[in-house]
């Protein structure tokens, strides 16, 4: 037997880590379903990365915005961060000998959640602000923090971080891989999502757009603090989303990915912008495996005037049963 | 001659690649002076960036704030943002016949801007709000393009976005090398910063703070537009920076640079942090090449209280005649 070059070694294993595996290994969207949801994407990132093409566009201006509650991750049967409000009512009431007979804490208190919201947004922005305000930043932060390593999801008895969508996951790593920056555009509180984004989407804290509230800069003992005050600063959901976006990013996003009527104002304002877009609603339509809701919900409205304008805007609308072969990553366990 | 073999020179050429071709070429830092401001920055680098180091910080950690107007910027005679509104209410004089008589514009318009600016900030608020509100978000994006680059500084005789301190430009260059992700943290309006910082200081819109007014998202003629109203939404000035910094980055940094009185709190917040930390600020005392000026100054106050801060805390001060070997880089044409 010859004596093998190093040289004829070093080619050999070039080759073969050109050569693909399988298939499988070379699809970066695994869990979507061949068809017209995938297609538009694939589509979409290969003309404004492809050097030379009418439609490139340079990485700076590679920018892609998701809304997170029902789009990256679950939001029935409540707003995760709603259910976070819930718990943490709970937590504070022996500190709180007055909520027993205050509404909509005494409904809470007493498990009836349905009556403590009837109440509607006012009862809501009580129940936010004793749980979101009245403590600084960095304590906000480690609740945030404590909640979300032990809390779990009433039906999938999951963490709530595992109740993400794991089609969104590889697309949000697909479009970074071609070179995007990905933001979260969210009416969800922007201090709630940043202390687990990086490790869940891969979305470090810059690059989270939330509403907020406003905050008082202090010395307490010495120590500079940032007070959460219980007075609103930013809604970010509807108009509000292009302004968040507006401040934040200073950029018109090229790419939006929304599933409610709040978010037609976010796709709106990416597909005012010249050269080419990609606007695309999730539907939520599988009872089976997530929730099948739309018009008729409260949670993530999805209105029929909303799918007029998808229609009309060529908005593409994804199918959470036909063109998501998994949902969530656990199910494969 | 035995004929070179290719290896050989592949082999040469690298070693030539690593050969440096003289030492000013390995200094990031050329326009810095050997020194104590100097050493402070590039042993800073050193700790957080060596791996095993205790004071090793993780790339996603390594967030600088920087200050713009008096930082990385000049800003006398006046804020140049302020210079840019003068330019604007001249040319927007013809529409206006009523501020011949209408102070603060009639002394404007006569040239007097010392009478103009006696009415103090409500004064100036009001040459603010009719040069920088009732317009698109894009509209205005255009006006500050254009003015940025036809204006020139009346001591310097040069465009604006030559006017910026070329130590400084190497210090970003040098952070980023390193890992750091570059912020500006500015009083100056946030849209008056951002269609010029990627050119001049690599630095993208989105990683820009700023003041802001208000916006209102609308539909004009089909097509959606983000308006400025004549009303402030933050002002992104002294406790107001640390307020910034958290709502736009949501980490606390790791190095801050400012020169006035409106960066203490961005200095203490970052100091707050722990591990390793720098605070700088720039002192402006070189009267021939720039300007000189300080605890008596209107604009870009540093005032005495803020040189006992520094020195309690032992912030690193800036002496722009005595760190800086070179101030701008047309100071060498």
């Amino acid at each position: 037997m010859k004596p093998v070059k190093p040289l004829a070694l070093l080619a050999l294993s070039l080759a073969f880590l050109a050569f693909p595996k399988n298939a499988q290994a070379d699809d970066p969207l695994p869990s979507w379903s061949d068809g017209g949801a995938k297609q538009s994407i694939v589509d979409f990132v290969g003309k404004v990365t492809k050097s030379g093409s009418p439609d490139f566009l340079p990485p700076e201006e590679r920018i892609a915005t998701f809304d997170n509650d029902g789009t990256l991750w679950c939001e029935q049967p409540l707003y995760f961060q709603l259910l976070f409000a819930l718990d943490r009512v709970k937590m504070l009431a022996p500190q709180h000998p007055e909520w027993k007979t205050k509404e909509p804490f005494a409904s809470l208190l007493k498990g009836d959640v349905k009556s403590a919201l009837a109440g509607g947004e006012p009862a809501i922005a009580k129940i936010v602000m004793v749980t979101h305000a009245g403590m600084t930043t960095a304590e906000f932060e480690q609740i945030v923090k404590d909640w979300i390593a032990t809390a779990k999801h009433p039906k999938f008895k999951r963490p709530y971080t595992e109740c993400v969508y794991q089609p969104m996951i590889e697309l949000l790593a697909y479009l970074r891989a071609n070179g995007f920056k990905t933001f979260i555009v969210s009416g969800g509180g922007i201090e709630f999502m940043r202390p687990w984004t990086e490790k869940v989407y891969g979305i470090p804290p810059e690059q989270v757009v939330g509403s907020s509230v406003k905050m008082k800069y202090e010395m307490r003992d010495g120590k500079p603090v940032l007070m959460r005050l219980p007075e609103v600063n930013f809604i970010d959901d509807k108009t509000g989303k292009p302004v968040g976006i507006n401040e934040h990013i200073g950029r018109r996003p090229v790419a939006a990915f929304g599933n409610s009527d709040g978010d037609q104002q976010m796709l709106e304002w990416t597909q005012a912008g010249s050269g080419a877009r990609l606007m695309m609603l999730v539907h939520h339509d599988d009872a089976v495996r997530e929730f099948a809701y739309g018009a008729e919900s409260k949670i993530g409205t999805f209105s029929d005037a909303l799918m007029t304008e998808a229609k009309k805007n060529s908005w593409t609308v994804i199918s959470m049963k036909d063109d998501w072969k998994t949902i969530f990553a656990f199910e494969k366990n």
